[in-house]
């Protein structure tokens, strides 16, 4: 077998097969097949595509090069979530605790921010004392004992996506829907969990911009988990907007907190249920409206910001922060950005507000940069409100006073204001499963 | 600007400016653009194409990657030719002393052998005592004093073409029309002749194996000459069929000075009277038909072969040979093929009949290979004949008995055979001008 031959028959738009997609994987990471054969290939099936069976192959293949976690050790179900990424999407925080707290195993490894969007990892590291690095063992221990645990991802999972999404990203073939949907389904199968439920985030605050691509890329992952024998199904929620108020790492977690105590913003709390709905779902614990009902039962019973806090405590966090969030560490300086016009805000560009956080020192901009768990924004008004000349509209926290000139400008450009009240997308605006795409 | 933005351009069908071609080859020919950045590029290219703009400062940009040969010293117009490669394709040696004779100057650069096809230095070398490396103030002092000089590649030329070329030939990019011709015309264009007839070969034996890819690619080269202040032509020739009888390297000087003798093979001579007019065409010396007359005309005074045997005579080479053939050196052993069957000879599979050759010993397989100058086959019947099974149809030479068997075999299953006379397609099937495609 020859890369040559491989690359010229995707050119040429024919379907390969899998020891043909395993020739080129393991040859890349094993140092037999170049990099510029790689990104060849790459660029190939970036304008020809790939059939839903070659993505499956290439995903599996990718998986296996590395760690396959083993989650055997831990008794029942175990569900995973993941989120294409999104600004103030704090939903693990929310969903993980209420899925565990219905009899759902939660064994989750999470990651960092980077860019506009936030890190669930983070956040957690924002509670003061908590480890998100554990051993297998205390991580399975836990699982068993308490019914959930995230973590920081671990090991060496799936090197091959890191090795190419490395070539993809300086290649120009990092937007096409095979490689994305391989590269992160890659990780989750190495992950271990049974059930996989996807949030995939559209509009101009996400990867996928438009609802079509994001259907096609959630259609392309669920494909990959069922044909790999996972229970998968999406949903595509909007990310024209924030999620929430609260963007940065502490003022997440409160959010979060709000939520479980039934007192979270409208549009968070209606996301996190279906999302939470549907999890419990795939595990099998009743149709999707039962599974609802399930979910604001174990909020309304306390049961789980109780599991929130559990799993606080066990990976040594200060769960007073939890029930007064007074006890977070707060940000030195904050700031009154007023409305600079009056009418309603008719659309919010939620990229330059996550980078707008970042500025105030909420998120990194290279992987190396550090973070500041108190800093970020409180929005007071989102799209679709009303709002007068002057008002305060957000409030932003930062550790020094110059942050705020350049993150306040940039904020302020990504408001649009008008006259006429705008019509907001639903908050859940289609769910894939491997039955098809229901819209809503 | 970045190589990043470059390639999404291109991926997503955009036209590259002038600078941003520049930025990649200069870049890649510099070490600032890694291969695997240029191997996406040439990818996206090959998928997407590239307008005749593009495709004509692409290789503007090759050809000033290296030396750009300056015939200044030379009076007047000079002319340059190029085959695409075929079998048995030994018209440089006619055409060109043609063209001199009648007044046009030849300060032309050629290359060897490679393949199933042969090398126009290769076969000068045949002539015992041929230098085909001449230092420029000689090769420009021989063109002043007779009109003629054909020397090997020598300097840089191109040398952006050589590295694309090598990194195309294992990326799987070779067969893409703007990529083929940019890497033909970047050469020429160093080359420095003012007129260039490109001969394109169609047909089993050639690179290009329909009509229709061939005129592609000549009026890929046109517009690529014109756009770079040459005047380009190009004729479309049947490469169904081997040209000629004799294929090897002494066996094609002898064939090519039959021809200039006024006793060559039908086939040949016609492609070569229409070349050689073209040639002078371009120069400005008549209308087509003018300079076929003045291309006869200079066979049949005998002035092309005194011009062939002054070239062979400045470059040092002992020209009894080309007055009397069996002053070259013998092939220690011949063998006679015969027809395995009765009927007409309905198709030759003119690459593996090329191939045959070089299992002989009359060309390379590698670039390190020896070369045996006597080896090689003479056809005496060819694709329309009628054989009766037994008879002699080719005898080849070779310096050992054991090349015949392979070279038999390999020979024999290129031919077909049949009770039908075959359609022969016309010897010059179109021609390519500035000014469209005029189709015979």
């Amino acid at each position: 077998m020859r890369m040559y031959d491989i690359i010229a028959k995707k050119r040429d738009g024919h379907q390969l097969t899998r020891q043909e997609l395993e020739f080129a994987v393991n040859g890349f990471v094993g140092g037999s097949v170049p990099d510029y054969q790689m990104s060849a290939l790459l660029m190939a099936i970036y304008l020809k595509g790939m059939t839903e069976q070659e993505t499956a192959e290439l995903t599996d293949i990718m998986a296996h090069s590395g760690d396959m976690v083993d989650l055997s050790a831990i008794q029942g179900i175990k569900a995973d979530k993941h989120s294409t990424g999104g600004v103030g999407d704090k939903t693990t925080l929310v969903i993980t605790p209420i899925v565990a707290a219905c009899g759902v195993k939660i064994a989750k490894m999470s990651g960092r921010g980077l860019g506009h969007t936030g890190g669930t990892v983070d956040k957690m590291e924002s509670v003061p004392g908590t480890r998100t690095a554990l051993e297998p063992e205390e991580f399975f221990r836990q699982v068993n004992d308490i019914g959930i645990s995230v973590i920081g991802q671990s090991g060496n999972l799936a090197p091959a996506d890191k090795k190419m999404y490395a070539l993809r990203d300086v290649t120009a073939t990092v937007s096409s829907i095979p490689l994305i949907a391989s590269s992160i389904m890659s990780k989750k199968l190495a992950a271990g969990s049974d059930c996989i439920l996807l949030d995939v985030k559209t509009g101009n605050g996400a990867f996928m911009k438009t609802l079509d691509d994001s259907i096609a890329l959630a259609q392309a992952m669920v494909s990959i988990g069922w044909h790999n024998g996972r229970k998968v199904a999406a949903l595509i929620t909007d990310m024209d907007t924030p999620l929430g108020h609260n963007i940065g790492n502490s003022l997440e977690v409160m959010e979060s907190v709000q939520v479980l105590k039934g007192n979270g913003p409208e549009d968070l709390t209606q996301v996190c249920y279906q999302l939470a709905a549907n999890m419990l779902h795939l595990a099998g614990k009743g149709t999707v409206e039962e599974c609802l009902s399930m979910a604001k039962q174990a909020v309304e019973s306390g049961a789980a910001m109780e599991k929130l806090r559990q799993m606080f405590q066990a990976q040594g966090g200060d769960v007073r922060v939890l029930d007064d969030p007074n006890q977070f560490e707060k940000a030195a300086y904050e700031y009154a950005v007023t409305a600079p016009e009056t009418g309603y805000i008719t659309q919010m560009d939620t990229e330059q507000v996550g980078i707008s956080s970042v500025l105030l020192g909420a998120g990194r901009i290279t992987k190396e940069d550090s973070i500041d768990y108190a800093a970020g924004i409180v929005l007071h008004k989102k799209t679709g409100d009303w709002v007068e000349k002057g008002e305060c509209i957000a409030t932003f926290y930062a550790q020094s006073q110059d942050k705020f000139q350049p993150a306040e400008e940039l904020f302020c450009s990504a408001l649009s204001f008008g006259q006429e009240k705008p019509v907001l997308p639903p908050l859940v605006m289609a769910r894939i499963t491997k039955d098809g795409v229901e819209r809503f």
